[in-house]
């Protein structure tokens, strides 16, 4: 949950008159999205999403975050589209923050992950990655290998207070990880951040995907293991090897996955799980007081994280 | 800022399913209310509120509050208007929660209050005030005199530390209104709390009213005291006189205040004044650690108060 930002409705007005899309209805903050405020916005043309980036996005990646919404959507992806000004700008400016409105998507996310969601998942992640092989624009995944070390470094000291002995687990991993994490595999621009909340279903079927402000050009098989974690543990943290079965099938249907991605999703899931515990572990150690968000457990990816040490190969994720 | 409860999309579409608005289009969780869990509903036949009612809001309130917003929207006033279930029940329940679905209204609350809002809103309070002596039920005002002393011995030993002589300044001040306070004065249902927040306007009209959830039988005067405060400072505390002679003429053209009532005002600013600043200190000293609401400053309050005290009489609020 997170509306950081009041907009006051006189600036609102002044906003949305840079559009083409009539007088402004209503404007009320909605509980989506952490890292920026989000507001469901009614005019008298349609409902849309007006966001404000907040100070954790990088305002430099911004044309990128735009311009792969475009593509997306273009590509029959539903995803928000960004509408543009009067002026043809899609990226603004309101209450001194960076600003777009984007399109509103129906739907709801899952908050109780079924096996169906998992298959309708699949055939949708294979779907944004075909998508997106045609964009040109990349950007660095700070969020992987690379950026894991500073993140532990950041929580060294402190991670044996969140959980004994969870440093030099920490530390171990990150050597293993970057002794054996793939060199290349098929790669383009992912989601890097496809939670059940970022997924909207209508029915069984995906009705939108949202939130692509953590997108980034790494290993399309990383995705898919983000995924994998995300969607496809029980709250016991017991492995659904059904719900695994089904995303990667339906995965594989659109998109074929070569002898070599299936082989690596192990370390990539590993990997991923690591990626979610450090920094969840970050957010924890160094919470504002007064945010209005109650950070996420770091533990949780740490039972996920000793699952996939634990696996024998890519048949324990039910591959056939 | 508030939403309290997660609500899983089965159970929604299931409550949803008892009455005849179509099938859930999409439900998001949106920043109104404080006490409640308010989301912003669409489905295949308009946009709706859904409101699950948390633990501040006693279950034997609720036919009251329902069955007022009923009774004024009956009467005209642009209020959220219960929407009932094919069973003809408007309060059913929903995630273990007393929960009601209520008509959407456009427009936006006001962040800066500029003397038309004061100008519109006495108006529309009056036309409230019209509406709701007809109404039949009646709820007791818990948060006025007699409530009072019981809150402020909750906050009397941790007063003073925050504002010195605060503890001391406020039993002094329930001592001279319990001594002084009107026994009668014209009465009924007021909304006793509509702050701009709860007050939404489309350009310069007022377009809705929200939250009824603090309700009650008292003085009209009273609701008219609690505007006088919510709506008429500045950010620096200073009163404008300007938007309070606004207020009350546009009031007294849709119901007129008695010389009985108007000799009463000095009085019941203070005791509005009183009531918001107990409940902000009471809040503020028990504050649920995780709690996603930032407390309102009490002491906002206390400045507003003496300036009550100051006053020669009634003149001071811009009456001719």
């Amino acid at each position: 949950m997170a509306v950081y930002t009041d907009v006051p409705d006189d600036e609102l007005r002044q906003f949305v008159g840079e559009y083409d899309i009539g007088e402004v209805v209503s404007c009320k903050g909605i509980a989506e999205g952490v890292e920026n405020s989000n507001y469901l916005l009614r005019t008298e043309t349609g409902t849309f999403i007006l966001t404000l980036y907040e100070k954790r996005v990088d305002p430099g990646d911004l044309p990128f975050f735009i311009g792969l919404m475009e593509h997306l959507a273009d590509a029959g992806i539903a995803c928000p589209t960004p509408v543009h000004g009067s002026d043809g700008i899609a990226l603004r400016n309101l209450c001194g923050r960076p600003a777009a409105i984007v399109t509103f998507l129906n739907g709801m996310w899952p908050r109780r992950i079924k096996p169906f969601h998992c298959a309708a998942l699949g055939g949708a992640l294979a779907a944004l990655h075909r998508a997106s092989a045609s964009f040109t624009m990349g950007r660095a995944n700070t969020l992987s290998l690379a950026g894991w070390r500073g993140l532990f470094e950041a929580c060294r000291d402190r991670a044996d207070a969140v959980s004994p002995g969870l440093a030099d687990e920490l530390a171990d991993e990150i050597d293993a990880l970057a002794a054996s994490w793939p060199l290349a595999l098929p790669s383009g621009v992912i989601h890097a951040d496809l939670f059940p909340d970022n997924v909207f279903f209508r029915g069984e079927q995906v009705s939108g995907l949202i939130d692509f402000y953590f997108a980034c050009t790494d290993f399309f098989a990383y995705d898919v293991a983000i995924c994998l974690n995300a969607w496809c543990f029980e709250a016991d943290f017991s492995f659904n090897i059904t719900k695994a079965r089904l995303l990667l099938s339906s995965y594989r249907a659109a998109r074929p996955l070569s002898e070599t991605e299936l082989a690596a999703l192990p370390l990539l899931t590993r990997g991923s799980a690591l990626r979610f515990l450090l920094t969840r572990l970050y957010d924890q150690l160094n919470q504002t007081p007064g945010a209005m968000v109650r950070p996420k457990d770091p533990l949780e990816y740490l039972h996920k994280l000793r699952f996939h040490r634990s696996v024998a190969g890519p048949s324990a994720y039910g591959l056939n």
